[in-house]
């Protein structure tokens, strides 16, 4: 369906989707500190929820990695997903660590919108990617991204803050989770603070993939309001 | 494998296993509050939970709600984990609620021996139950329960603080998530407290079923310490 809002993400079976924060400067780019037992943390935990994801053809070749890599439901799962969005919705945060880790030429290969309290101009970057920077709020950015997607679908990339603020603004159609069999015991939470009074899921499709993970994807509901008589 | 430790538990996608407490009386037996808000929402929550759970042939059968009843994947595992099962653990809280719920012919049919500070005298039930309090600490409630299954296996019921606290202690060999497709937003987590630096994950299998939850299941494994330099 043209114009679904979606998103996809890769979660823990404990429920996270990053590890336990710490400052993305150490992280990556010129004063990362490589040496830090915080990082190094971080760096594991991250490789280790992504297991199913860094061999993958796609991945490799968006990533600018290198030739050859992984085929199967994975990686057509991943290009699929790449193929049927037509433009990105982000948040400042994931913008922030990833101008410190993406190649020059972004992965995205759309117009993506990043919410943000600051507004800056635009930043085109070869390959097709362009970031636009909307201070408008959320529900602007979605505005401009569906805008932009003309026949294809937005995809709210992350951070998790951002994705939950979409989910709980009744703004989501559908989510994929890619549930990968690792337990974090700390991080970023998905589902934290999910107004669970309001949404709902509809499973469409459970698809097991020989790497471990398990592809989950839901249409996401309004929750009826409760016919209750008190006003 | 015969002495095999596990667990089967159905947890919501936001990792939780049994909504926010209420007090169990409030809940079930002669002074349950069915009027209370916080009573309705904890049953609504945990029908919506169990919503493939109870319409099983084999769940109505073992709870004796009467004939017929779903057939099918969902039901084929329920009974097979029933049947592999040659004693289960369970903490004091789970036998508590269990005590105010279950018909006299309590649905366990095996020795079930309960984690307790308050040691009591066996109590028999008819239908092949007996429930047996072990103050003398959770390995010993488990080689009791070993040693009672014989060459069946050996369940750890609930709750999910007695199941963290065998998965943390490196205890159990294998466990599986039926994964419901409803966000609940507040409860008890499973996977509160895991000790992921301890305890890693081999994924087996991954069962979709029609009804729209995802069977999955892993064998527990035991991280290699690290080898690193410090002591």
């Amino acid at each position: 369906m043209a114009g679904t809002v979606f998103f996809h993400v890769t979660m823990s079976l404990d429920g996270y989707i990053a590890p336990k924060d710490v400052p993305v400067q150490d992280l990556f780019g010129p004063s990362s500190k490589p040496d830090d037992p915080d990082v190094q943390r971080w760096l594991s935990q991250w490789s280790e929820l992504h297991r199913a994801t860094f061999p993958l053809r796609f991945f490799r070749e968006n990533l600018q990695l290198g030739e050859g890599g992984e085929e199967g439901l994975d990686d057509d799962l991943a290009r699929a997903t790449h193929e049927r969005t037509g433009a990105h919705v982000m948040g400042r945060r994931m913008f922030d660590a990833g101008e410190l880790s993406w190649p020059a030429e972004a992965p995205f290969h759309t117009p993506v919108f990043v919410v943000t309290h600051h507004a800056r101009d635009p930043w085109e970057r070869p390959g097709g990617t362009t970031f636009h920077f909307v201070d408008e709020g959320t529900e602007t950015a979605l505005d401009l991204a569906l805008a932009a997607a003309g026949e294809r679908d937005v995809r709210i990339s992350g951070g998790g803050a951002t994705i939950l603020q979409y989910l709980n603004g009744g703004l989501v159609d559908e989510l994929t989770i890619t549930l990968s069999p690792v337990l974090l015991g700390s991080g970023t939470r998905l589902f934290e603070g999910i107004d669970a009074d309001r949404v709902t899921l509809e499973p469409l499709r459970s698809q097991p993939s020989p790497s471990g993970v398990t592809h989950l994807t839901y249409a996401v509901r309004e929750r009826p309001a409760p016919s209750r008589g008190a006003a």
